[in-house]
């Protein structure tokens, strides 16, 4: 029999707490033979949900109480001093003691990757772990660095960024030399600031796969498997694209439901309206790999439903498969980035 | 009879040249009586061009021969010292002389903006020109600025652009007091960095209506009406909406060609694809405005057709009639924001 996976579910996290993230596991349970689960957070509550289910705690699944939780809009650092029974916080803790394999929650993002760095620690010859995930592309789908951690970088750091994704993609995707590029924008002259530029000569030196520049649009149109760029612009970039379909969705919808024409264009059409829908659908592309970390922790969006938590835990299930961690430790070393910075940088 | 309005057409400009630019000039000189055009570039070419045409040289067109072009991936230093007889420079010099009152290019951005910025100088208080444009959002359009003139920003620069986003849509839209909104991340405590949390302080003791952040998903779903940014997260954000739109555009078309079921739903639904397709097609928004200098020019993509030059020249002559730039100087005063900045800044 294959060697049980054990994952840690921040219960409690989310917008809609238990509703979404026990259901969701449940499902994941019973799909994965090999999988075992951890459900982290209020026992009392943990073991009513159960009650409706067909599952009950045993060997693949168990319960760790945790008698706290870290609100939405909580600040990272009053969850690091005063959340430490949290569930968020115990999940991640059941990572650095061994007990799981990897920890998946859909609490706030900043208080998440506070914990996560604080108690994990970051592998040899990262500044600073990078929230990365995978956007729908014309051909394939693109990893996308950093998304919000760091709103300021340096060329060191986008440099890590490209390590890491491509040990990333490599594992998830199976690609050997992933093709990596530098987020950019186009006008001449202004081409990129300094610090871009460093990263540039950076990665052409290097033996990754870096093909250059890529501007907003080519993000998604272009054959790239990962795009670097710093937190603030990959958030921005993130969200406007988030907006943009959501904002297409919205007219389309408008369109539709005109008139009685419209509105039978739509019934004849529900075959390949649900195909696209399903193809852009957000939740498909739910949860994000915090990398850089001497461990694995997926962080869910927080108003995912259960369907696009279960993405979330199913992409921790694949990290866990492929060693992400150990993945990136050994590029970092190939790249000869394993040494911490000097500070004269 | 009304004033009338005299537009400089960079004729030679774009991709297409003289065979999208010319026809655009003669629709919009036959939709508008006050309007006159000065076609200007290779004067043989252009006279040609007309000789199929239903308008010849006369009162409301005429033609400014310039015996060179700059080419779309000239460099802006190249181009401002060799290209001094260009279509592109004999147009904003036309602007600065007062002998028309806009000019429209499709030549390169970098290239046009330090033309703009050498020819015409900024308006008092100014550092450096912005570039902005209507972008399709939920409730109304919202204008972004700057979308790539200014890859780093201070503060300052940023109230700049605040004001003067403002002062257009004033002039554009009729609205008082437009809803100023800053772009930012959302995560809490790496909200922003300093530049955009003096740029939010300055903006809030201002007279200006500033509501606040804005995430990139906000841009084109909540009620904003100015979104301001530096000019690398305002392209980044720009192109990965054309993306995003583009990647959505070819989904569809394959799922509506996915087998003879799907074409037939996608002819029963033409009349709302069509409909779509006009309220998210690029060309629509096609024009940028330079603002900030002591003059209009408009840009106009570089790969635009002949629909989304004549949106351009749109774009100019309504500028023209509400005398964007005297606008804009107005509420540089009233925001003290006339003066040179002190060299201690």
């Amino acid at each position: 029999m294959a060697q049980p996976i054990v994952l840690a579910v921040d219960a409690m996290s989310g917008d809609h707490g238990l509703s979404v993230t026990v259901p969701a596991a449940l499902s994941c349970l019973e799909r994965h033979k090999k999988l075992h689960i951890v459900l982290v957070g209020d026992q009392v509550r943990l073991r009513a949900c159960l009650l409706d289910t067909a599952w009950q705690v045993g060997k693949r699944l168990s319960i760790q109480h945790a008698s706290q939780v870290v609100a939405m809009d909580e600040p990272p650092s009053r969850a690091l001093r005063h959340k430490k029974d949290s569930s968020m916080r115990v999940a991640v803790d059941l990572v650095k003691s061994g007990q799981v394999n990897a920890a998946v929650s859909a609490g706030n993002t900043g208080a998440l990757m506070a914990t996560a760095r604080f108690v994990l620690k970051t592998l040899p010859g990262i500044d600073r772990p990078a929230i990365v995930s995978a956007l729908p592309a014309v051909l394939h789908p693109v990893h996308m660095l950093d998304l919000g951690a760091n709103a300021e970088c340096n060329a060191e750091q986008l440099v890590q960024f490209a390590v890491m994704g491509s040990a990333l993609v490599t594992a998830v995707r199976g690609i050997d030399k992933p093709r990596v590029a530098l987020l950019n924008i186009g006008a001449e002259e202004i081409k990129g600031n300094d610090t871009i530029k460093a990263a540039a000569t950076r990665l052409q030196a290097s033996a990754l796969n870096y093909v250059g520049f890529v501007e907003g649009d080519g993000v998604f149109l272009s054959d790239v498997d990962v795009v670097v760029c710093d937190g603030f612009v990959g958030n921005v970039a993130l969200k406007t694209g988030e907006g943009i379909a959501k904002l297409i969705r919205q007219f389309m919808r408008e369109e539709f439901e005109r008139n009685v024409i419209t509105r039978a264009g739509a019934m004849a059409s529900m075959p390949a309206l649900k195909a696209l829908s399903r193809r852009i659908d957000p939740r498909r592309y739910n949860g994000a790999s915090f990398v850089g970390l001497q461990g694995i922790v997926i962080k869910s969006h927080g108003g995912a439903d259960a369907l696009a938590f279960d993405n979330a835990i199913e992409m921790a299930l694949r990290e866990v498969e492929k060693n992400v961690p150990a993945r990136i430790a050994r590029l970092l070393v190939s790249a000869g980035l394993d040494q911490p910075l000097s500070p004269a940088r």
